[in-house]
């Protein structure tokens, strides 16, 4: 017996529309049974990169089979291709606008296909709301036991926009980059895990931080190491460096935002 | 067997109370393989005909056999009436304050019932929380396949509010109202696709539009079609006429919100 | 044949980042058919006793066996110890912090247990994480039929912190604190029924209500017994005195938060 289908939503759509509760209706209206999770739908409007971001520090916590339907799109109605990507045993559906920038990068096994096969669409397909009528009809075929295969050709080019990567120094610093403020004012960097290997040799309680400009603190192995209203910074959950203020909103008081530098540096970097 | 049942949601309880899960907690005891889905629950509060319109331009995206439980309820614990409708194949339960309004102006087949079988609902019953101990629990038990006369007396006069119509004059212009403004900041009105038929012997492309006393472009296929930053229409997902600003928030940017008033013309109307 | 298992999630995450849908993840990736639902994840971050009423006053409307993931838990990474608590008929699993102190207080039969058993556990383990590392997995082996023994030994002494109740004079005077303000602006205080009835021998229609030092009414059965825009106060359904402005918002209007503190007073009393 094939498990139960599980369907994950990631969109800009925010939670005062219904539009996210509607393409779940178009679903569950082709798979009764599948397991709907919502990943998020507050993605700063038609942020593909930093959506595609979210998406890739996500995804290793959902089973094999998972199929993503990820919405944020500005250019909807116009030019760029509705497309499905089966990467590393998940399978994403999306337009090809650079979502799945951060994945594709990073992707063992992949395989992406243009959706062209129009009877797995809505119709009459409406000009603003390919999430309804491509993609969560798409998603829950998919769900239903439909193969990829049929649901259009495999393309060699999907779109994958600049991915900003930390600039890592022989000396021992990496320059780095805020690219996610969560909801605790923590700031995701895209200093990721194998990065700070390259620079660790020194042991990370000497692995010092500024942002802003401004000397943080230390790298830590959880929050409650400084006091509390002191700042620092861990190897986050999402397997990236991220800075925090222990039971304090660094974001807030810092002033910091996506898109800001941050720099790491041991004593031999110094 | 019976297919698995659907129950969808739709509140202005917003998301920081516990109230949705609360009612979501009753119905699953009731019957515990529904599928849930939020429609929304950033309806403004107590504003029953704005819900009563969203509610109505989303049902077509759900399956037949669809249960809604829509309580946006200002009345609760006074004289206003608990009622089930059936419409066109999709079962609503909803205090009878008109938030059905929009649905039966415009139903084809409709019954309604008057919930008085309080078998059916959760004891003691609380005076300002029908969600939890009304409605709730009545779409438990229909979703487990109790059939609607069980739940009360058919009634012949459910409350319908005054539906804000488009004033259509036959020389080509239309008189219409921002329903409701998304959270992209696009207005959507109620000038609806068959009203816009009555005026389009001119040609789409000529059809110009005004918001809030200015000119705001013309009435195109998809946001694409205007440069980022400029303005437009669409006809909308939802088969109404939609003001947008292309990668912008037309509502923020123009100050427009639900209420005012839209023209649209022909040049024939000019 | 075990009925469908369901998981209730309540957290300080709020929506606008991926980590609830993470957890779901986890928790689906575990127990493919567990039903989900959200109970709240808008309390102020890192609001332990805040999040432990809110919990207090939901349960009674989830079915017997349903499991709580409950993370508020501002220590994540440090020496509190993860819990899985059986309290009357439902199973908690949270960080020892102090989130079940309502729930303990006044549990009938409980069980709490400490939990160690890594093997249920997802690994590596992060230190900011605990949410999607251990409660989530913890849950979803619970809801595949996993026996609460199999995580860990028992323990006697849960966290509980110290609960702010009521002061009941036998005059006919009760001094109490708002504890939850919901987001219609309703003021929900820790004065329950049971305390309401020491001091109702006058009859409730004659009970006076004070709130930051002004007169607000008096104790009626539902909103619209006074008119639109006027104040007063019901048993609210969460079984508590809850104060309000009929189709208004109190706190914004009389500017009440939590902490602040409400007094009831009977002729009797005065």
């Amino acid at each position: 017996m094939r498990p139960k289908p599980l369907v994950v939503l990631l969109t800009d759509f925010g939670a005062r529309d219904p539009f996210v509760g509607i393409m779940k209706g178009v679903i569950l209206g082709i798979c009764p049974d599948a397991s709907l999770v919502d990943l998020c739908h507050e993605v700063p409007a038609q942020d593909v990169l930093g959506a595609s971001f979210l998406l890739h520090t996500a995804v290793q916590a959902f089973p094999a089979g998972t199929i993503h339907v990820t919405v944020v799109d500005p250019g909807v109605g116009g030019a760029r291709r509705p497309i499905l990507a089966e990467i590393d045993g998940q399978i994403f559906v999306a337009p090809d606008n650079g979502l799945l920038s951060y994945l594709l990068a990073s992707a063992g096994r992949r395989r992406v296909r243009h959706l062209v096969a129009q009877e797995y669409w809505r119709h009459p397909v409406s000009t603003s709301f390919h999430g309804r009528d491509i993609f969560a009809p798409v998603a829950g075929h998919l769900a239903a036991g439909v193969e990829p295969a049929r649901f259009g050709p495999e393309i060699g080019d999907p779109t994958c926009l600049d991915i900003s990567r930390p600039r890592v120094e022989p000396a021992g610093r990496i320059q780095g980059t805020v690219m996610w403020v969560d909801g605790f004012g923590n700031c995701i960097t895209n200093i990721a895990q194998k990065d700070l290997e390259s620079i660790t040799l020194a042991g990370r309680g000497s692995i010092r931080i500024h942002a802003g400009g401004r000397p943080l603190g230390t790298l830590v192995g959880h929050f409650g190491e400084v006091m509390p209203g002191e700042t620092g910074a861990i190897l986050g959950s999402a397997g990236h460096v991220e800075l925090f203020c222990n039971r304090g909103n660094l974001a807030r008081q810092w002033n910091l935002a996506r898109g800001d530098q941050v720099l790491l540096e041991t004593a031999a970097g110094r």
